[in-house]
Parts: structure tokens; sequence; C-alpha cells
């Protein structure tokens, strides 16, 4: 099967995740266009990260598209809310914790939807994950299958009948180890890719909070070395 | 059945429909919280207008999102395309116009799912309309029972089973010349909203863009004096 000259809109953070995603896109064939968010985050080292990526990867077009969120409050990655460190996975599995952003990936699929429409693109990339998850409702593949029937009503080609939006989650029934090893398969450089959610000034990872966390024990089970620069621990 | 003090999000362009929809809102009990957008739009006079038909209805907040579309293009409210000027009824209802913004409506309803989330409310009202509309994919029944669906599965309550989001359209099924009717039983200031596409720099309707035409046509057939000021015929 030839994807090539197909295009493809991909969601890309600068994580971990999200590259090895645009990985897998461009080895699939697609010409792939690379939307990235700059909605407030505190951890904004990210966006330089998906640059990085994108440099590494090759993409057609890479565009960050501004959208404050922090209009709305009610996350730690977004407000004054102090980010949680320190917890191990089981706390991590029960509820949904603080950084959980308010419907993020509804609007971030929304936004790529828009661009996808505009560019003729009808498949769609975004790199969320069920199982080393953190606990986010719009991670889950009910999420994604209801999103997908939107996306073909919400549009021209929908209505119309010319073409059929997909979204594709090629992460989402992996564990962070078997992520990390398909990505390095794809040579993906995960020196360039940051997840930590509380990063000092120099970019330097903590360690500590849920998403470092993940990030460590999956080079851990994948017995591949960590590239992620740290903190000095004080 | 009493409404009062729950909460519902309600969309407001400052267009004729959504000041409407706002107006039923309110009149079923609700505290309501406005959301507009800034989405770079070429008509902003309507942001202007939106702000003052929440002070004319009352509504609890207001806030007005900066999200950026221009980044795609694609739309002749957000580029540099010529607005439509001049077409009839027959010519408005084949295909889908150049002013469709690509997924707008998806973006604006992600977006008002998000602070609802965020506020605790579960009710989202929006001034779609089937009947006399302008050929938009997103402003049809199916599409909305769509988003109605995602919308319960994108967040905390969906997962956690403490709340149904609704989303209401009670507009859907009028006519324009209804709508009007039903808001002027509701004491809105149609003079107060704003419609064109294509404002000059006073912010006086054009007359002649499809939203103009619904709205001149809505008026005419509602037997109501139409308040909007429109552009001198040069």
């Amino acid at each position: 099967m030839s994807t090539i000259n197909r295009r493809a809109v991909v969601l890309l953070s600068g994580g971990l995740d999200s590259a090895t995603t645009l990985a897998i896109a461009r080895a699939e064939g697609y010409g792939c266009f690379a939307i990235s968010f700059d909605y407030g985050q505190r951890h904004r080292f990210e966006l330089e990260a998906a640059r990085k990526v994108c440099d590494a990867l090759g993409v057609v077009q890479q565009i960050v598209v501004p959208i404050d969120l922090r209009a709305f409050g009610g996350s730690a990655l977004t407000s004054d809310i102090a980010v949680p460190k320190g917890r191990d996975a089981d706390e991590m599995s029960t509820g949904i914790p603080i950084t959980y952003v308010p419907a993020r990936n509804t609007v971030f699929l929304s936004l790529a939807l828009g661009w996808a429409e505009v560019l003729g693109a009808f498949d769609i990339f975004i790199g969320v994950n069920a199982v080393d998850y953190s606990g986010y409702p719009d991670c889950r593949p009910e999420f994604i299958a209801a999103f997908e029937t939107l996306a073909n009503r919400a549009t021209k080609a929908g209505v119309e009948g010319t073409g059929t939006f997909r979204i594709h989650t090629p992460l989402i029934h992996l564990t962070k180890a078997e992520i990390i090893r398909r990505g390095v398969s794809h040579g993906v450089d995960y020196g360039l890719t940051h997840s930590c959610y509380d990063p000092d000034a120099q970019g330097r990872s903590c360690g500590h909070c849920d998403s470092c966390q993940l990030r460590l024990k999956g080079f851990a089970e994948a017995g591949v070395a960590d590239p992620t620069v740290y903190q000095p621990v004080s």
C-alpha cells in the first residue's frame, strides 16, 4: 500500500508520544503537516522541542496555533495550581489529575480538523494512549471514535461525500516502553523531545511529575538509554 | 420546571441568532456565561455587538477567547477572499459558500465545552439554524447530536458519571422570521446586534451579503421594523 503524496495533519506537542506518532506517519508515507498549540502551558519548552522534532523528522509545514486556555483556569498546566510530584502508578491511575486541561484534546482535534479541511487532508494523527496514560478522559478509544464521527458530520467533505476523515491513533494500545522501542526503530531522537510538566529555567526535567515518571519508567522497561536532561538533585 | 441557579454556557457571536439564543436561555432561568471568539473575522464589529447584548440581556460573565483561525486561511470571513454579494435564496442553498470557516462550530463548541467543564455547567446553548441557514455543515442537527455524544465522552463528568452535557439549539427548526418574533417577545433589541459579513468602517451593514439578505428577509417576513443601520446607497 502506497500512501505517498497523501497529506496528514499530525498533532505535535513536542513530547515523546507525539514525536513517535509523527515518525510513524512519516514511515507510512504521508506528507505531514504538524500542528502545535501555544495554549499558555507552563511547560512551554515543549514548543521548542516540537520545532526541533519537525526539523529532525521532516514535515511539509508546521504551524503553532495560539489558543489561550488560561481564560478558563482549572488546570495545573495552565494556572498557578501546583503540579503534583512523586505519585506512583497506582495514584496516577486513580481519578483524573489536576494536570487535566478541560476539553484539551477536543479543542486540539477540532483545530487540526479545520486545518485538514483547508489542506484537503483526511488523515489526522494523534498520539493518545490508553495504557500508560494519565487518566485523561480524552485519551480513550471511545472519545476518538466519537470525534471521528463528528469530523465526518462537521465538514464540507462529510456533507458532500467527497472524503472520509480518519483519526489515527497508532500508540493507543502500546505501553510507554513499546512506544519508545517503536520510535527508536523509526530513528526518533528522544533527546529532542520534552515531557516534563515543570521544567526549570534551563528546560531541564524535574523527574518527579507524572509525565517524567511515566517517561523514566518507559525508558527503563524498554531497555533504552534515557537521553533526558534532568535537574540536579539539590 | 425551575432551572434557576443552573449555569449555562452560551455561544454569543453578537449576531441576531445568538442574541435570541441568549434571551431564550435567560428566559428559561439559566445563569448565563457568554463565550465569544476573536478569530480574525473581518466583521469584528460583532464583538462589540456581543458586549452590548450581554449588557442588555444580563449575563453572569462574558469572555472573549482569542483564537486565530487565519493561520488556516480558506474562508472569506478570515482571509482576503471577497465576500459574495447579491446572491438569492436559491444560490445560497446550493453548496457550501466561501464564507464557511473550516470546522468553526466544532472549534467554538469545543472551547465552550472546556469552559463549561471548569464552571460545572452541563448546558451549552448555540444558535445554529437548519432552516434559513447558509449551507454550513456544522449547523445541522446531525452535527449537534454528534457533538453532544462527543462531549459526554470527552470530559471528566462523562467518565465519572457526575453529569450529562446537553447542547441546546432552540432556533434549529425556526425560520428567520420566527427567530425574530421569538426574540422580540423576550425583549431583544436587535439594534444592538450585528450580522453583516462586510461592514464599512462605521460598522454599517452592506445589505447585500448572504447574512444581510437573510436578516432583511427575516424582518420583512416577521413584520418587524428592521433597526439595522445600512450603508447609504452610493
